[in-house]
């Protein structure tokens, strides 16, 4: 046992501690696209590997929305990290939340206790951003976890079924109006997949109730929905959500709400029981870590080090990957986008270059292929710019959407799941999951807090 | 209109209205399997029927222990009301709890409203009996209902973290001993599904867990296993379970459990964490029904009739199905058993008796067919009892199971997940949905009263 691993023993003798190696010791803070697929790639006969997370799944967040809106089970947009792990053999999952890095000491902390890593990869990606506004932050309900997608799926049914029993008051409209903030992906997928449920799910289940009276709407502050795609698309996928009844507002803002109105920019007043907030991400710091950050990003090099000075000097041993990372590219001057592919491609190539790097090969920066940008809005309604300018709309969108979606799910036992679920809702009009185990409570901090206690 | 729906009218002007028709008006009150099934056979061009649940959703509960166990998604196991509803024109759901029932005025109440019954069916089924031990009922976790399920799968996952960051102590042992009480087919199926889990599942994912420190307690007060099945189902399932590392302790009860240490009736004491309380049943009683009992369930004559008094008169307009009748036939001169199948076959019976009556054709007694009884203790390992003295155990005893459950759950997709979790599981050794989405609490009550009060 050499200096250093005595060293290590030393200070580990606590929950946290792993076998001593000969190895370096990565530790990895996040189990989502890019932490699994860093871990996915990294060879562990070379490195060994800790992986913290607050969760004992990795959450497959493209899918959200379907679970909100009962196409989906939670359990089969999730993969638990354990499974994730076991294929590898020098690799620890601890479900904790790291509390903060010591930088100078190398060392992650716990509330049960630090550990030593040789190189640190910070993959905790992004959350929620209000911009400050509490009030909207305490009545809205997000899209960003998978408690989230179930209190909003809580909320749906109850107020259908409350709805139900108002059935000839006034108080009926505010409990079927629904305001999507944010017309990205997520904000776009959430309209069009309410108004499908307006359409061919909610009359059947509730044939009392007058669906003509419920409302979505869609806000987006910018002149075009989903701005990252082509306008051609925005165009499409305007015209989709129009068609099924939404009701899409551009350069539009929610300025505020109170739980029961939404107070937009212009002035105008929208009473509602339920605003879904997807107008913005923040990165999920981790305390302890000086660097240059760009809107709260970690500003990285073409090798994903992390930046302690702008364009001079990075650490040698600190990596972000995904959504907590912000990389300029010739491509993407603006830096990379904060979306899957780019989190999967990133967690990948760092888990390679580790591996040349081992074997003493020469190591290149990292390349973001564009393979494509893709949104659904209904049945048979989607969009997708993939490479060498192919646009697709319609049932072809839509087609490849799922068959896209279905290939970067985990594990092929939600594979088959997703697939019957879809194939019931195509062939049959009906979303399956329509049930309130929980009623909705917006009470996700108080979940983080007693995961954390359970283990104490 | 007549008199009759005049006076409806007048009085039902409140949120559970429903349309006057000049049909007779049935309420139903629970939609476990007597409710449905009765719906189900129930002609709604004769009749207006009312269901009343306080949950949205049907559930399956004899899979309750897959979903704890991380089998089975809770949502294949439920059902949404509404969609076996929605096949029937004159058919009402209600998501409300009955609170009480006036039976001269025939009207049920429920906090935001009343309404008037022709004819009443309580089919409320049996909720968890701790038999006044106020300690049990605090510390132990029951598995009646879908919230128990999923409580009971957190506990399992957090307990299993955190043996893995206690390891090296003796806090280990008590994390990792369960203690399942009542030797029915829940607690055997409870019982085999965790050993089956430390024997295939729990050391892959738990690598540092040493897992022959896990210990399951199987405990049983009467002198067998399956107290119901023939003595040589009885002795197989022991013999089972002791073979997969069960403890099966007969002609043990337990007397006590303060959440860390179970008390048995011999002075044994059982350092455990976990608790899992299936030792029986009791019926969810409506207030305001004046009628003979026995053990609290209603004593209902040969046509389901409620006894006003025993074996001498009856109401005429109320009817009670399932776990929460007490019906003696010759076969079962100590009253038919708390079993899915009575409920379900009564139901059938009673629905078809009022087709019967509303076509003036002479009604016959219910006649229960005993299609024998069954329990899984794991893979390959199922004892069955099937009529012609057909006994199964082994492989074809768990063929059967199978195909018998999935014969009987509802909805077709839910059996089209549950048949791929199953053959994932079996192919694989592996149970995919080990998610702690939220930690448990054991707040079902708190559950409950957030449902009602959503609705107000």
């Amino acid at each position: 046992m050499n200096q250093s691993n005595q060293e290590k023993d030393h200070f580990e003798k606590n929950s946290l501690s792993v076998p001593s190696t000969h190895k370096k010791r990565i530790v990895v803070i996040g189990g989502g696209f890019a932490g699994i697929n860093f871990v996915d790639k990294i060879n562990s006969n070379e490195y060994q590997i800790v992986l913290f997370d607050r969760y004992n799944y990795h959450t497959f967040q493209p899918l959200l929305y379907q679970v909100a809106t009962a196409g989906l089970e939670p359990d089969s947009v999730c993969g638990p990290l354990r499974k994730i792990c076991k294929t590898k053999k020098d690799l620890y999952f601890r479900m904790l939340k790291v509390q903060k890095v010591d930088t100078k000491e190398r060392r992650v902390y716990t509330l049960l206790g630090s550990i030593k890593y040789d190189y640190l990869v910070v993959a905790t990606g992004a959350k929620t951003n209000y911009f400050g506004n509490k009030n909207i932050e305490k009545n809205a309900f997000p899209l960003k976890q998978v408690v989230h997608a179930l209190e909003l799926r809580s909320q749906l049914f109850q107020l259908f079924e409350k709805a139900e029993l108002r059935r000839g008051t006034d108080e009926v409209d505010k409990l079927l109006t629904f305001v999507v903030v944010g017309g990205g992906p997520t904000g776009v997928e959430m309209a069009g997949a309410l108004a499908e449920m307006k359409k061919h799910v909610l009359p059947h289940d509730y044939p009392e109730i007058d669906f003509n009276r419920m409302k979505v709407y869609l806000l987006e502050g910018l002149e075009r929905l989903l701005p990252a795609m082509t306008e051609s698309s925005s165009e499409s996928s305007k015209k989709y959500l129009e068609t099924l009844g939404v009701d899409v507002r551009l350069e539009t803002f929610m300025k505020d709400y109170d739980g029961k109105k939404a107070v937009l920019d212009n002035g105008e007043e929208i009473y509602a029981d339920t605003v879904i907030w997807a107008a913005g991400v923040m990165p999920n710091i981790i305390e302890g870590i000086e660097a240059d950050q760009f809107k709260g990003r970690f500003h990285v090099d073409e090798f994903n080090r992390v930046y302690t000075t702008e364009g001079q000097s990075t650490y040698d041993n600190i990596y972000a990957l995904g959504d907590v990372a912000y990389q300029v590219t010739e491509q993407f001057p603006d830096g990379l986008p904060g979306v899957a592919p780019v989190a999967i491609q990133q967690g990948e190539y760092l888990g390679k270059t580790f591996n040349r790097l081992a074997k003493n090969k020469k190591i290149r920066p990292f390349n973001y292929l564009d393979k494509g940008t893709m949104a659904t809005v209904g049945r048979n309604k989607a969009v997708a710019d993939l490479p060498l300018d192919i646009k697709l709309s319609g049932f072809m969108g839509w087609i490849t959407w799922m068959f896209v979606h279905l290939m970067y799910l985990i594990g092929f036992r939600n594979k088959m799941v997703v697939f019957v679920n879809w194939m019931w809702s195509y062939l049959n009009y009906d979303r399956g999951i329509r049930l309130i185990i929980r009623p909705a409570q917006k009470n996700w901090e108080e979940t983080d807090e007693l995961i954390e206690k359970s283990l104490q």
